[in-house]
């Protein structure tokens, strides 16, 4: 790829590199949900926030069922089984292991308790290390197992905090899971330059040895056309002139379905706004707090996006346009190590590359979630992981101020339906060079 | 009322008198609320098993939200509310007394926090202390208020027994309220025997000076028809011969409406039953055990219980007939205090008065729910507690062996909509006399 | 009954009375289904409305189906069906006589046509006279059946009304079912004046020979205490009044159930009122006219008519003081064979006696409809004609405007669901005796 | 493009060429809707099968009113609107142009009649021509709209067909829209075939100076990787196999969101299939018939197309895959005007080019609808036309044997939501090149 207005002079260094061997990096991953989880009480652990979400305990036991099916019970001579109902509890979606508990009742598990679910995680470690410590444990095999149950756990891991907000933000006491607030910072936001790039046939997909999920495979050759792309993400500031316009409620500015859902939901704003007497307020991870301009909008639907977009007189990227630019800048933001679980304000200045690509908001792509040319599943059961949802969805690029380590690159891709707004999603416009 | 083929001997005896004071009954009632909560997790305290049902922290906080609303902040002064935001969290459905936080998201308030609500209750109970050893607290409109507040946590004692059941039996676990299970008896039930009244004008409704409720006023003169109703409850083995019979699947025994639940909920048994290879078994207070064909049917629907009749060309009493054949018995059981939350088989051998009234199920009649004649709910928010839910459900009689003392009473009044079977409810037949 | 306050001085005359033989008022009442249909297009036929209601064609076919399988098939040797597909069809709730179409989809059958139904109805008289020439035609349980089938197509004939004024209340052209709209009467209503009744021991239920349906039965004595009732309907002046009041925006006033209902479905008028820049409209069976102040209000669920009693300080009358005080009135009206499909102010000047029980709108008791003491339903799959609809349903007493002659007694009890306003339903108010 | 293996040699000779002048098209066109109506009597005309459907009479009075507002309002002088309530009547769903009468309530539209639409399409066919006598009506903006105005009722020809399917198959009568049913053939189909294609830089979109769609434009370079394609569609044979092989039952073959599907809907067959004593039928056009082993599958769902095509070992093509196949091969069917309502079975013997690309069934392919690159909806409310409907739905390919001629071309894109099955819809299978 050629950018035309601007030359890449040096990579962003990179966050500083995770523990390197697999058994270090499998338990800091392990340690590191434990630590997530550490604010939160037992009830607070329980609840489901709604369908959609699931309990800091569910999350806890199942990344430990995914070690206890995919490692142990397949490679670990004599693992005997935990607890013979948790295959039942705490099985997600995979079929090809029989029945497991309903998805919307997961809230229901009271037992067994955030003290037994403990007990299953250091009954499960105990014997990884087993497993570790033997020949067999060396096989490429189970490190390629352990290395995908690690991924898998740090999704999870982001998904626990999202759902946290979620739960937390129905509740009328409003409580911080970061329990001493932020500064809210009130000024205004940095102003929003362009890009250009020159488009061609671009190498996509992943092809480095690096770990990386089915579904970004395999990797094939794109046409990405000439495009324009906004060196920022959208801010509260902007979205806030969206609203003042009337953009919700100007129905030529939607998808029609997105209409349909702005008067069925009743939307006026993103999700987790409130307007008060005090102005425009947004419940966080640090509590509710006032919106600050300069931050990227977050938690706004596919639709809502898209319409943003529409109203500015832009798009939102393709996911090879967001691919292709990401690479070039060789940014590769490492978040959650920050502990700050909020996303920044664009840094000042003019840069001939685009800010804010990881580790503040994920960003809708105009792209659809699909497989890749030739794209296969693996064999077995976790060939259940990705691609059985390659339908509806849209793709999202990026990461989020949420996203662990090792989560942050170019060919990333996650997907949300275009209604769903409780991740930390937000948006970057992209247009035709005119 | 005369009962044309047996005399009233003697009335049963009494339970033994609760503690007689008002404040030792009211610190009772509390302490009792607590030690029914003793057996749960904090987990199992916050979470909502369905909509009908709340959690045991919510139950825990309401009752004690009730004595301050109504006690505290009109009569003890200088009272200073524990939270304000609890009258939102914790107001059930006074709209006289401001906004709530919806009913179907209870179980979403991970916070407050047990720990907190325990500590609210110990608030609230310091002040009602302050309260009774003052001057006013002497008052009768104190006194009155404080006996409607002991009587509406004990309503909520049973309501937390019944939802903890709810809940526990969602959970593949099938955990048990209480630890050490009962024995069950298989042994088959007694005969059934008949007992015929001959009807009159009666004074029904409640007439003493001792404690009721307002939907037992005034008490009126009704007339009752001449019936007979049977000596015991049905039990679980008639209901294995209903299900064996086809009831659930013959149209012609249903009411319309029941009909369509039996089919859209595809009811095959009642709620809690289980068929296994080791045949029916049924969750419950001391977890999943087999069903005892001598214990009374309970959790089953109006729509159930009047097929059921229909099927043994029999039908349900109304409850003018329940209530002066209760009278007549002078039955009046006080079942919890016993600790054994199960219903028990009926009696050996023959009697002339009706078994199994109070202290085993709830018992459906043929009644709608609806005021007496006369009937005026009490001035202000306290008027919403029973008048505004009188329609569309029916009246139930006799008391659950999870009632608390002081609830067993002739002229006592439960109410459910015909579909509800998450109750401790059965049935009694009765008929007209040929 | 004696009433207090006045003396019945004379019964009102009744309508000239009905064609006299079974079987001029069997060809009576078929011609008179196709006259109410007369006005209408095939596609104002087929159309449903709601769930709740049925087609034309429907019920013009339905009461054919019902003759065709009550007194054809059992009695009328060598009788063959006109079309097998019919049963399925048209059989509207009968389990006894095997599956049937859906009954939301019945505005689905297009086919067969409004003319192929014709000609099965003239199949079925014909066959109908044929039986009433045999000598078996004049079996006692043929003039039973015949009677029956008589009085279930008059049934339909109002539900014909209702159910179009439902379908053209939807349609944007605002049709009128009468052609040539009647002048709207704007002046105020007469005053209410209140008849007291004494009450006692009253036998209620029907007794003549004449004809009545099962759950008229048995007569039994009621006990009826002192009661007052509204000498007329309650007006739309007044209910304008209870608008502009607030009563649709306060809670206190409503029965928790019709508080939820008026949320949800954002009720602030009866049924078929619209706001408009010249003041409150009504869509009626002359089109959408102006709302008249001194006729009866019509189309308002029991909780609206509930809420209205308990913001006038009054209450709506149990069916047997409903009953008795019609008894002792004398009064019969014979309404649809006027013509004049709208409900009429109340006469002017005092009376001794109520006024509007019948041929105006049906009104509504705090009766729920349950069966009479020792009610059993007719054998055979006639038996589900009532019996099976007690439950949840409020009983109403009178006759509309729609109600064919012959169906205005004071033991008539019809029922609806406390929600539904698509019937022809207004209100009378009662009150105890100071 | 360059097919690996097989050159093709001529193309396909087109139909013969439809009326050339606009408005002999344009008449002739108007004239075909009625044509397509005259089976229907007025009842089959008013009613709406279900939500997506719309009623006959909404639709030709739709296609009216799409000239009214967007040709003659505009353009012819004094032009006088037929009735001022149509506009709210028969406006689909252009916010721009005004509120409109709910889609789920078209069939509630009794008023206007069937004999009114007719006259409202007289009335504007007069103004039609008058417009296109006079200088205005041959300027190129009026053209232009005329030619949209002509594509878009020759598409709703089509969704006429559909919904009158679906209105039919409800019945229970089983009604046939085409009166003498064909002979089904029962012979079993020909062999499936391969080919294959080269893929490289290809032109896609539309680029003629023919009409099309803004959603077909704007031509531009995509990248198609090397696939290989099956020359005919899959058959009711092959899909009778994969119901035998358990296809419905097996989990793993499913899309998430399809197996949700399967268990929420029950399916187990395609859409108006039903299986009876003598074997499966299918409800059709020409009433309900025997399923036809050689005839293309049809009414089927993405997500049954897609578990199909993995059952297979293959995958559906993409739609540039298809478009590319499409435009070497030359084929252009103009289906309707044969008359014949039904797809045929494909052609016997080899052949170096594609089978039933267009006339039979549309065929789904595995892209989302989404908009081209540089895609901009045209001004006003035209605009809405396409654009808004890119989000979660799937590309359809060539055209059902219902399509208009005019409407198959290698670049047209129909589109669907993924559960959708009432539509002419079967499948084609692809797959990479070993």
């Amino acid at each position: 790829m050629r950018r035309t207005s601007a030359t890449v002079k040096e990579p962003r260094p990179r966050a500083q590199p995770n523990p390197t061997s697999p058994s270090e990096r499998l338990f800091a991953t392990r340690q590191h949900s434990l630590a997530l989880a550490a604010p939160l009480t037992p009830e607070d652990m329980v609840v489901q926030a709604m369908d959609d979400a699931s309990p800091t305990k569910w999350h806890l036991a199942h990344v430990t069922w995914f070690f206890e099916n995919f490692v142990l019970k397949p490679h670990l001579d004599g693992y005997r089984d935990f607890d013979d109902a948790f295959n039942y509890c705490f099985n997600s979606y995979y079929e090809a292991l029989g029945p497991r508990h309903p998805r919307p009742k997961r809230g229901l598990l009271t037992r067994p308790s955030a003290e037994r679910v403990f007990a299953y995680r250091a009954h499960v470690d105990d014997a990884l290390r087993s497993l570790l410590s033997s020949e067999k444990g060396q096989s490429t095999e189970v490190t390629r197992l352990i290395e995908i149950g690690i991924n898998h756990e740090q999704q999870h891991q982001e998904l626990l905090l999202t759902d946290i907000l979620a739960l937390f933000a129905t509740n009328p006491l409003k409580p911080s899971y970061q329990s001493s607030p932020f500064e809210v910072d009130l000024s205004q936001p940095e102003p929003l330059r362009w890009i250009d790039y020159a488009g061609g046939i671009h190498r996509v997909g992943h092809a480095s040895d690096e770990y990386c999920w089915d579904n970004e495979l395999p990797p094939h050759d794109a046409l990405v056309h000439p495009f324009r792309l906004a060196d920022r993400l959208v801010t509260n500031a902007e979205w806030l002139e969206f609203i003042a316009d009337g953009g919700y409620a100007t129905a030529t500015l939607w998808l029609a379905d997105g209409w349909t859902a702005v008067n069925r939901e009743d939307w006026r704003a993103p999700l987790y706004w409130e307007k008060t007497d005090a102005g425009w307020f947004q419940m966080s991870l640090q509590g509710l707090l006032p919106v600050a301009p300069a931050e990227p909008v977050a938690h706004v639907s596919y639709y809502e996006a898209d319409a943003f977009a529409r109203w500015s007189g832009k798009r939102l990227p393709t996911e090879f346009e967001w691919e292709t630019a990401a690479l070039a800048s060789g940014a590769r933001h490492e978040s959650i190590e920050t502990g700050r679980l909020r996303p920044r304000r664009a840094a000042s200045g003019e840069m001939d590359r685009p800010k804010q690509l990881f580790g503040d908001t994920w960003q809708w792509t105009s792209s659809a979630y699909l497989p890749y040319p030739g794209y296969r599943p693996p064999a077995g059961a976790i060939g259940e992981y990705n691609g059985k949802f390659m339908i509806s969805q849209q793709v999202l690029r990026g990461a989020s101020y949420a996203t662990p380590g090792g989560h942050s690159r170019p060919t990333y891709r996650n997907f949300f339906y275009p209604h769903q707004r409780w991740q930390f999603v937000g948006l970057r416009l992209a247009s035709e060079i005119d």
